[in-house]
């Protein structure tokens, strides 16, 4: 194996450090996060660290760096207190990397690209159409992280819009059935398909499948 | 498309609760966190909440929950200051999964399942044997998320390992070449395969691949 020190690290070509680094942790969440300015202006930016925090309550977690881009997510998510997680399609991934060029702020990236404002009865906040799973969250904490001055957001999850073929009967949303994708640093884009499910994990008992055919 | 409220998932039955609430966040990575008490017990765990934080300082981020299992990882990592975040291969699953089973403190599931350690030359922490990628950190602070008594967790990398056959000139690592897989929900392995790659984003630039072959 190879290996690369800290040292190294530290010394590499920017640009060779972020892919890296990117891509070590494994493969990330790939979400199209949809704001409105307190002006009505739309926002849509990709993040690839929304992250399960809990069940009871409802919450995630994602991290923001404000001092670049996609500042307006942030902005917007601060003067409104509400925001939409989205799911992106493989049809979709052209589209959600191009929301990470640098437009200026204000500009709608519903504009630059295909993706497409989706409202709901009683959401003030758009939502990206054909996405499978589609959050709507409201913000309740926000914590610095103060090694490197970005900002962990905490929501709580208030409504989950999906599509029927996903849903198992005890909850699981199988994602694989709506083309969800997954990141691999910060620029591939990789389609998951199911190898298992397995029930829950008990002392001394062999890990079993839940499906039957693998039984 | 189907519509569940935060009043509706408040009284769901709490595991159908959590499947749906660790499945509608989208992938997650699949690691497997190994450590080694002050008085050299291992112990083995998986994770699905590692993150990238940052690569100027290399960072990254998990979420543990101290009052329940797997509270051996962090109280390891507060005695030693250190621990290995290791890739799961498609070969793996079933003893990463297993690795969740609520096993009494002290226990190391390296003794419950196939999961061999390895050890590296001046690294006392042990790795998994046959992870393609393979990170050594450093605790470095943690924040208390009051909203759910859950712990953020900040480390930077101290050391990566992986194989060589992962490499990009760039500096990316192509996981699917290792076989690593990623998790949706609590118990759904998944093995994802690339679709494309793309360059930097740029305004008004169409997005463009990597690959040659696409373009």
């Amino acid at each position: 194996m190879k290996s690369i020190s800290k040292e190294t690290i530290l010394k590499m070509d920017k640009i060779e450090k972020l892919n890296l680094i990117n891509s070590c942790t494994g493969f990330k969440s790939a979400n199209l996060i949809a704001t409105k300015s307190i002006e009505g202006n739309t926002n849509v930016a990709i993040f690839s660290s929304v992250t399960h925090l809990g069940s009871s309550p409802s919450l995630i977690g994602f991290i923001v760096r404000p001092t670049t881009t996609p500042r307006d997510t942030y902005k917007n998510i601060m003067e409104t207190g509400y925001f939409t997680i989205n799911h992106i399609t493989v049809d979709m991934i052209a589209d959600a990397h191009h929301t990470s060029a640098n437009y200026e702020s204000g500009l709608s990236e519903f504009d630059k690209t295909n993706l497409e404002e989706e409202y709901k009865e009683g959401i003030n906040i758009p939502f990206v159409k054909g996405s499978p799973v589609q959050l709507y969250c409201k913000f309740v904490n926000e914590y610095l992280i103060k090694e490197n001055n970005t900002i962990h957001v905490i929501a709580s999850i208030e409504n989950i819009f999906f599509e029927e073929v996903l849903e198992h009967k005890d909850g699981w949303l199988q994602l694989d059935k709506g083309n969800v994708v997954t990141l691999n640093g910060a620029d591939g884009y990789f389609l998951p398909k199911l190898i298992d499910r397995f029930q829950h994990a008990q002392q001394d008992i062999p890990t079993k499948s839940f499906r039957k055919d693998k039984e």
